[in-house]
């Protein structure tokens, strides 16, 4: 495809338009292998509106899935720090993410493509896997910390699926204190307990 | 509608026809006003077939909500006998269900419905709740024993998605002994833990 500089001549590229460049561009080179350049080509726009759109190649990819960027924002710093409290830590950042309206409808997306479209997952795994090694480099222990992150983010994400998504009245009714309260030990439990270790 | 001896002359009713007739009951008279008298002839056929296809009442509402009767006859029992070992024995009966191929295609469309059907929830929703209140009579402890089984569920249902609809590596590859064993012992806080108490 022709290399051009500046916006292409036909018409104002819209977000969604980069956001379906990148997509195909991932699937066929993989998240490494795919630069913005070639995104920005793919879509007939100048690599500076990439950036200026979507920051880095890492906020690109995490827009074609609709993975909301600000969830991650909000949960990985909470690996770090002390063992003690981790699990309340990210039980809280995590559920209070639901409980904004508007970050809500955009976890929703998410869930609901997450566990009903293969496509999205095939191409969400990868940057899923990555997040998951980030466990790795924080508080949470030896041995095997991105299984006990996994497992963690699993229980997590059963909770809010019951109740945001399916809103079954004992956690749909629940106080968010409350939640949190009864939810964190488990949570805390899978990210530091020696079970299978 | 005219209520006939046996099946209708125009064809054979088909098990399909029976559950949407109930659907349509349950969904006006609600699930204890509704009959299986009334169902049968809003299907136009006798009671001893609906008995026959479906068993009883609860069976028949069961079949409505796409909610697989296998899977509440295997979690259910697992909730009597010694507070210890509760959390293994519902982890183990709830994973194990994931793990056929047959019963697995059953729980995979049950919870694409109840995390993405806004309707399909509204009819499950009563029978969740009665679910739930079989944690009254159970081995869980007090209090709150259906607000801990509902925690619970809620955390089995999100390793089950993660591993069988996301296909999350780490637990989607694990094999299932060493699932249950990271598991099993946050279900157990979940249903025996003082948290919130």
């Amino acid at each position: 495809m022709a290399k051009r500089i500046g916006r292409r001549p036909g018409g104002q590229p819209t977000r969604q338009e980069i956001v379906e460049s990148a997509r195909a561009i991932f699937a066929t080179k993989g998240f490494r292998g795919a630069t913005v350049r070639a995104i920005a080509e793919a879509a007939d726009v100048d690599p500076a509106l990439v950036h200026h759109y979507f920051g880095t190649k890492e906020q690109l990819f995490a827009a074609t899935l609709e993975f909301p960027q600000q969830a991650l924002d909000r949960v990985i710093p909470t690996l770090t720090g002390p063992a003690e409290g981790l699990g309340e830590r990210l039980t809280r950042a995590y559920l209070e993410l639901w409980e904004d309206p508007e970050t809500r409808s955009q976890m929703v997306i998410a869930m609901r493509t997450a566990l009903s479209s293969d496509d999205a997952m095939a191409r969400a795994r990868p940057l899923i896997v990555d997040l998951l090694g980030q466990a790795t480099t924080s508080g949470v222990p030896e041995p095997d910390p991105e299984k006990r992150f996994a497992l963690a983010m699993a229980h997590l994400v059963g909770v809010a699926a019951v109740r945001h998504l399916s809103k079954v009245p004992p956690l749909r009714d629940m106080p968010l204190e409350e939640l949190i309260a009864r939810t964190a030990p488990a949570i805390q439990l899978d990210l530091t307990g020696d079970q299978a270790g």
